[in-house]
């Protein structure tokens, strides 16, 4: 049942009942429920599977797990979901047409796909400081995944900008690396779960609310940053080799939007408890839906879709 | 952090932020989640940890996991809650007050309890079919858990009674010890996902359409069932050692009505889209509130009913 991802040849045009945009927990779960429903579905991610979970350094809320790597959660779920269908990986999609037979055409890296049904699972991506030298110095000292380059930075100062539960997470991670870790918040208090407020106590790591972060500065690579106290108007200079920027996600919606689903105010796609969005037969689930950023919850409610999607199918 | 369950005395009032009533996975993620927030919150369970998902033969649509024994998810989610906050099991709620202070208090088997807010993870019991031979051979040859009862029918003829997901399951689960399985369904078409249809048939094992039971017989023990086929108005009978029933469910709401919880027809608890009750500070999360009674979906709401809940005590 598996194709191999890559094996599609350019320019052919495979047809399935449903394709599965995105596969992080949301797409892949959608991929197993819809799959054991009886639907021929298929999944197409931009790049490798796994979504933002394969970042997470350490994952302790997904029932079942008392603690995995996010990699590991990622690889697991992969594995399960290519039990049941193909996935077509480091395939991006360059556009989606309606078609008049009201089949939904799309034309990817790896292959065209002409589908009756589409679950975006399509989820965010890091959010940018748009601050000055945040472009300039991107990959040389600054990056949005601990995971990925916390390891060039073994025995330097980094800084986390961000004291959310994940900027929370990636201090906690860092803290096994660099020979210090600081975290700046801009809000006036603790953003992150209690359980990670005490673990970054236990480490002895700083955490600096009020921190407003106005530039980054070095030369060849990262130095430093500057940043104002906004309770007193003050600005401070923090030396750093590497800076991790965790302020949050934007919603990736734009294949939505251009076949017609209507977004809420943050970008997200707008969807019912179903899961379905406001095209027939075209669902979304994950963190593309807004509310809690949560891959418990991104998986249930890839389900869901997919058990939306299998009984509209049917009812067709 | 632990207590251990029983160590509580009975009479003796404990008090917490939260009780969560019932410990399947909405009431353990439910656990997890809000001790992670920084709530100091109890799990009280009537029965043994685990829920109605301990009773799964075997699950395959648990992201993570291709397949594993009900048994043991249970148990690992169980594990995973008990690293974050005690669980007091064999523990029935005997009743549940609003006092005037604004907390609850709520008095178990294993000790009480005064709490700020509650979430309801209760779930649902075994529906039964109400016809003759039902009540008397229960546990005479009836039963409503292949899990629990299968291995008394080894090589014996069982039938099962749904043809569902949770009906095929039980069928192919028992297909490993029993002479002979057969699958009765009262709806004109097959009930299961495809996964389980593919599978039965893979199997031989029989699956009838059309089937209304009326009755079971036997003499000390089950001997049988009576059934008509509704296509076709024609009774038949059918000899067995065992029979299994898998008609459906029933919410477990009594105790949330109790204290002002707004229900709905089917009578499972009402709530919004962040699993908030009608009563202010009172939650409620997976099975008990009807929709896709799937064991990731339940764990999911099981967090958000705990983020709303530290949400709403926060800012209380």
């Amino acid at each position: 049942m598996l194709i191999i991802p890559g094996a599609g040849k350019r320019g052919e045009t495979f047809e399935y009942d449903l394709a599965i945009i995105g596969s992080g927990p949301a797409g892949l779960t959608a991929g197993i429920y819809s799959s054991r429903a009886g639907l021929q579905a298929v999944i197409v991610e931009k790049n490798a599977a796994g979504g933002l979970a394969a970042e997470a350094p350490y994952i302790e809320n997904y029932p079942g797990f008392i603690g995995i790597k996010g990699q590991e959660l990622a690889s697991r779920m992969k594995e399960h979901a290519k039990n049941y269908l193909p996935i077509f990986e480091m395939s991006p999609i360059s556009k989606i047409e309606k078609q008049d037979t009201g089949k939904f055409f799309i034309e990817s890296h790896q292959g065209n796909f002409s589908v009756s049904s589409i679950i975006f699972a399509t989820g965010t991506t890091h959010k940018h400081l748009n601050i000055k030298g945040e472009k300039e110095f991107s990959g040389k000292g600054i990056s949005y995944c601990v995971t990925c380059d916390g390891p060039f930075f073994k025995d330097h100062d980094v800084i986390i900008i961000g004291g959310g539960n994940s900027g929370a997470a990636a201090a906690i991670y860092m803290s096994g690396l660099a020979k210090k870790v600081t975290i700046l918040e801009c809000m006036p208090r603790t953003m992150c779960e209690n359980a990670y407020t005490k673990k970054i106590e236990e480490l002895g790591l700083e955490y600096i609310k009020n921190a407003k972060v106005t530039e980054i500065f070095g030369d060849d690579v990262v130095r430093g940053l500057r940043y104002v106290d906004k309770s007193i108007g003050k600005e401070y200079e923090l030396k750093a080799d590497g800076v991790f920027i965790y302020i949050g996600l934007s919603p990736q919606s734009e294949l939505a939007k251009s076949i017609g689903c209507q977004l809420n105010n943050g970008g997200y796609i707008k969807v019912d408890d179903k899961m379905r969005t406001s095209v027939p037969f075209v669902y979304a689930a994950g963190d593309v839906t807004g509310g809690v950023a949560q891959i418990i919850v991104a998986a249930a409610q890839g389900a869901i879709a997919a058990l939306s999607c299998f009984e509209d199918l049917s009812l067709k």
